[in-house]
């Protein structure tokens, strides 16, 4: 019997897509529904629609940039002053070591040992203690712009599918008609690859996120009618 | 001299509130703009904006609980991998123990000394290998819906500012002044709050988050008047 490790490394690449195309399909989606119920022209939908996935687009993936970039700079800086650290106070550091491998049971001597041989090269020290104290890995350097145009670039995607639907009906209760359809297929093969992908059950996975999308635009729909007719 | 240890540890509540308002106080506030410039009626541009903030309120809140349900599914399944592999092939354990061990500089009888007392204890080794094999640390059990709430609440917050400025004033053009107005200072100040608990640069950061809102609410505008002038 061949035994094979079949452990799930999750992709950035992959994560990324899932965060812009969730909120790409679900919310420019509700936007458009919730105003289906309140105006009376699918020119006013799709204008506000398309400002939205542009709005949403820049904005997730200028985050996107912003978060990888702070990561980035997050784990300089904790380098530095995990060198800092090692230089300054090697003893504490050393019991930080031996703390660690007590919990899982490792004996004073084998702490001991350890201790002494990472202790004994400040590169390998310093990076055991980025993993395994504060849990760090160092970022790849081309994260924070890949990660913004994935980010972006899944929400114009995701965003674009529910506003075809106004394009080629004539009042916004067709569009929404439409655009219901459209979406919840959408949505549905989207959370079933992202079950795939992730390692979950495909089914419930396409379940979860389309009951999401249609539970942000019912509620979207229901909160802007109430509040056109208060006006 | 008292030396103390700084590392900034990230809390899942901060990140949660730093993913909500960035995003609540970007999107509605650039759909706003986009619609203003499209649109000759101010509770257009409410009716949509309110839309938007419920939409994307609920969206990112249910997307956060998912992916806080999907951390812990994730961290179980491969919790239940490791208990069978050190069941079922100890020696290829063993080994990957020691490789993690050799990348560190740790000698041959180091590594042999630390994976024999690991597999000595199976909770200990397979707890050894979530965190040092797979990066995996085991999520706190209430994490899914205090972040569902979080995210949630905070778009909330940061949708609002930049809509009430469309309440007070007559005309879309009027409301956009007094929006930007409000959304930049508002921006500017969360801007500044989130450099100090990330621990950069608080003006930087000020001006970046402010950079990203206004940036995304400038194309939203120029791309919603020209859509408009198409229909």
């Amino acid at each position: 019997m061949i035994h094979t490790e079949k452990h799930l490394k999750s992709s950035d690449f992959i994560t990324d897509i899932v965060i812009g195309m969730s909120d790409g399909l679900t919310v420019p989606f509700a936007l458009a529904a919730g105003l289906s119920g309140a105006v009376s022209s699918n020119s006013i939908v799709i204008t506000a629609g398309v400002a939205e996935i542009v709005a949403g687009c820049i904005a997730m993936g200028l985050g996107g940039y912003l978060a990888g970039k702070t990561e980035q700079e997050h784990y300089q800086s904790e380098l530095q002053k995990e060198y800092a650290e090692v230089e300054a106070i090697p003893e504490k550091e050393m019991n930080e070591v031996k703390e660690i491998f007590a919990t899982y049971g490792i004996d004073e001597a084998g702490q001991q040992l350890l201790a002494t041989q990472l202790a004994a090269d400040k590169t390998n020290w310093v990076n055991f203690m980025m993993k395994f104290e504060l849990g760090l890995e160092e970022p790849d350097p081309n994260r924070a712009r890949n990660s913004a145009l994935t980010i972006g670039l899944a929400y114009l995607v995701g965003g674009f599918w529910p506003l075809t639907a106004y394009f080629f009906t004539a009042t916004p209760r067709e569009g929404l008609l439409m655009s219901a359809l459209i979406t919840t297929l959408c949505l549905f093969i989207f959370g079933y690859l992202k079950g795939k992908v992730t390692g979950q059950k495909q089914l419930l996975s396409a379940v979860k996120v389309t009951a999401i999308g249609l539970v942000a635009a019912a509620a979207a729909y229901f909160v802007a009618i109430g509040f056109d007719k208060l006006f």
